[in-house]
């Protein structure tokens, strides 16, 4: 069972046994229920999330009051404030469960400690997120060059099967547009 | 005269004699002259460069034709087109010289070698992507919640002293706004 959980997050990397006791020592579970919040503007950062089921939204208010989605976490994703998680600051986004969710906690403490103790963790972690980093590069490239249809297309793809999760006016403020020109879009391409 | 290349590239990461020599044996010197491509779009991404001094800009260019500057580059940073750099992809995006400079060249190849020969160098680029991860996901909040304005406050932040060595269109395709607007912008700044 343990180690099941292990393989889940960890996928194809192997451990002994004594790493995977130092990993799950560090480790903890817990849920949420739809609409709690995990994490809000102006508390510090310390940990982050690894999405066993369910579905959870990141957004930054802005000064107006208006709610921007900046991403969507589901099943084996990590999610955090990460510029206030990786400077120990605190955070300027919220994130909130808009599904029931489970998830498994870590610290950036422990993060740091497992790193020293475990090298091909930092490895696994630098390799995530160079690809979190490739797909933040592509979404700055889509809100410069593409139009909002195009965006809510790389949309679906990202994530895929979430749209009956997820309310419309969190996919029109993750896409920067209005709730009236999502419509339209979903009616063009249907259409099509 | 090496070991100050080293300690300008990796800061206070204390290195002994071996370490530093095989460090060196992977980077390469290399010039290029203002108006010069270091990186085309469609070819195989291989290196990373480190910035000795000069400056470039990253830029995509639409179906339409139309350049979009994702990224300037000065003294001390490094630039690639990461999204290819990391997954040994084609490039999506140009590189190119807007004033003469001097780069070191390190290959993905070698840097994965390094992280294995030297496991504190796999740390000090965890943490650079770290830095760079989190300016992305500003920018990303900023595209989706500030004005023009206040992009064009935080640019200067990020590139203090490089508006005089850029063109005013190449800032304005960065902010994705016109050059008309950007000198309305600077106006509106001064007047203040």
């Amino acid at each position: 069972m343990e180690n099941l959980i292990i393989s889940l997050i960890f996928k194809d990397v192997s451990f002994s046994k004594e790493e995977i006791n130092l990993i799950l020592n560090k480790l903890e579970s817990v849920s949420f229920k739809k609409g709690e919040t995990l994490l809000k503007a102006n508390q510090t950062v310390t940990n982050q999330y690894y999405v066993k089921n369910g579905c959870l939204r990141t957004y930054f208010m802005d000064k107006s009051g208006k709610e921007h989605t900046i991403q969507f976490a589901i099943k084996d994703w990590w999610i955090s404030d990460y510029t206030a998680f990786f400077s120990s600051k605190k955070a300027i986004m919220t994130i909130e469960c808009i599904q029931d969710t489970e998830l498994y906690i870590i610290s950036r403490k422990n993060m740091e400690k497992l790193y020293l103790e475990i090298p091909k963790l930092e490895t696994f972690f630098r390799k995530k997120m160079e690809k979190s980093f490739a797909s933040f590069q592509k979404r700055i490239i889509a809100s410069l060059s593409e139009s909002a249809k195009e965006r809510y297309i790389s949309f679906i793809k990202t994530y895929p099967n979430i749209e009956q999760l997820i309310k419309n006016y969190h996919i029109a403020s993750y896409l920067g547009i209005t709730t009236e020109s999502l419509s339209r879009i979903r009616k063009e391409i249907t259409e099509n």
